[in-house]
């Protein structure tokens, strides 16, 4: 899976800094979460293609997370998109997604709103991705409803040859087994595929909270990410009443979240733009949180 | 008059090149025409402030003209911005601008929606601004009701000294007379202003339009232009079928209409994301119109 980090912005975009916006792809299909003013720029600089969304999610209706929407679909038109795209958002969004819908007119593609639950978690299954390329939500706490995604792809269990041998089972059934079907042999004899597999692994995670407060369900929903992506507007402790107030967090509750989820590594984003240099802090949070860091836009990784 | 175009292309913004659109200060007091995606970015980049803003105006209602709205009219909020704020556009324009402001939520200032004639001129007259400051607007040709704009910026006539000794004026009335006033003096003779100033004189103009056909009211309109600013999607004549069907000009048309109205100077904007360098278009345009830049983002000149 690969994971692209498309700005790490809260608020508005500046000029070396682009809005929140995560880009996930899996065998050429991907989804975006979050398009706030400039994601588009955003996504030609780092080399993505428009071509590749299966979807787009959005946690909230703020226009630093859904304002790019129009310039990002007309341009998703010019490349000549045919296919339908979902967006899925909970209900308030899903309001502000219209409006934006009206502001984009006419496309070449049908948009569906898909409305999500804003006070419990729901699952999302795309029918145009992989079947183990899943997404679960949970509902954050922000000054309006605001929704949490974690994508998991899962990974089949490994084919042991030697058992299927055993079994006596001929090579052209193998595939289908290791893909989770059961089949029926010429000797009449039914086979499951756990018949033939190993104990199942863990999926490959990542999780992504913004905007919110560093409320204890997050450590929850984050557990064993292998990539945990979180909002810390600030890094300096003294804006914690303010945060509270907006209903954000610091770098630092974000980094216990981390802890507390045994996540393997945590990007912090949302950064504020009166933060200058949210870099400074990197090393002093390594403290609370070794696997702690502070991205620049396009911010990359394949997860394997 | 500072004039500035924060950006220079149409449809899409890149990373090096953001959408067109047209800051012009006086006083202190300025007025931004469009405002596409990233045009806040753009904004910040060239040092101009927000807080100056007195009004915005929009050519037409496609989102690469409008949808930075609800970022600008955020970020204008966290300025501490109380003074409402006075959108012109036409009657379609507007109906966009309302699904944007539905977008951008509440503000600590007031937004007005004020309606122009998309089929006919109009004057704007805006009461924040200089009153000399006076806007007129135009019916262009595009695939939606587009409006041009043309800013003048009167200039007083001289006052004449010798003119008022000789017919015996109190100095403290010269002052009123040379802004226009009658006044009666104290032996009871009345005086107009006309009486002790010359000639009037040619106003500063700045001439705004795009997206539009090249039709021939533009050089009527652009008449005298100190400025003139106007689309030029494409250098390449072979494009020329193409940009009639979706009701654009090419960099040539500009330069005649330019030429027909007597402009000093020509630049132009709008260029599609395809063009990727049109400067290597300006030495062949001068032999249509000797004074055609092709301008970078932020091209800036003082007009006295």
């Amino acid at each position: 899976m690969e994971i692209t980090l498309l700005g790490t912005g809260g608020m508005m975009p500046l000029k070396n800094r682009f809005l929140t916006s995560l880009y996930a792809e899996h065998e050429g299909g991907a989804v975006l979460i979050d398009c706030g003013e400039g994601t588009q720029v955003a996504f030609g600089q780092h080399g993505m293609k428009l071509s590749r969304l299966e979807a787009m999610c959005f946690t909230h209706r703020h226009a630093d997370h859904v304002a790019g929407l129009p310039g990002l679909l007309l341009s998703l038109g010019n490349t000549g998109r045919t296919e339908p795209l979902p967006i899925y958002c909970g209900k308030s969004c899903a309001d502000t997604v219209r409006h934006l819908l009206a502001v984009t007119g006419g496309l070449p593609f049908e948009v569906t709103v898909e409305v999500l639950p804003e006070r419990e978690a729901a699952e999302i299954r795309l029918p145009q991705m992989d079947p183990l390329f899943r997404i679960t939500t949970l509902p954050l706490s922000h000054s309006v409803p605001c929704i949490g995604y974690r994508i998991e792809l899962g990974k089949k269990p490994e084919f042991q040859p030697d058992r299927a041998r055993a079994l006596d089972i001929p090579v052209q059934f193998w595939k289908r087994l290791h893909a989770g079907e059961t089949v029926t042999l010429e000797d009449g004899r039914t086979i499951t595929s756990d018949a033939v597999t190993g104990q199942p692994r863990k999926p490959l995670v990542i999780t992504y909270t913004t905007d919110t407060l560093p409320i204890p369900s997050i450590a929850e929903f984050a557990k064993g990410s292998d990539l945990f992506i979180c909002e810390g507007m600030y890094g300096d402790p003294e804006k914690k009443a303010s945060l509270n107030e907006k209903r954000h967090m610091l770098m630092q509750d974000a980094c216990r979240l981390a802890k507390e989820a045994g996540a393997a590594r945590l990007w912090l984003t949302h950064f504020s733009p009166a933060e200058k240099h949210p870099q400074d802090y990197e090393k002093e949070l390594h403290a609370l949180f070794p696997d702690t860091v502070i991205p620049q836009d396009g911010m990359h990784i394949t997860l394997k």
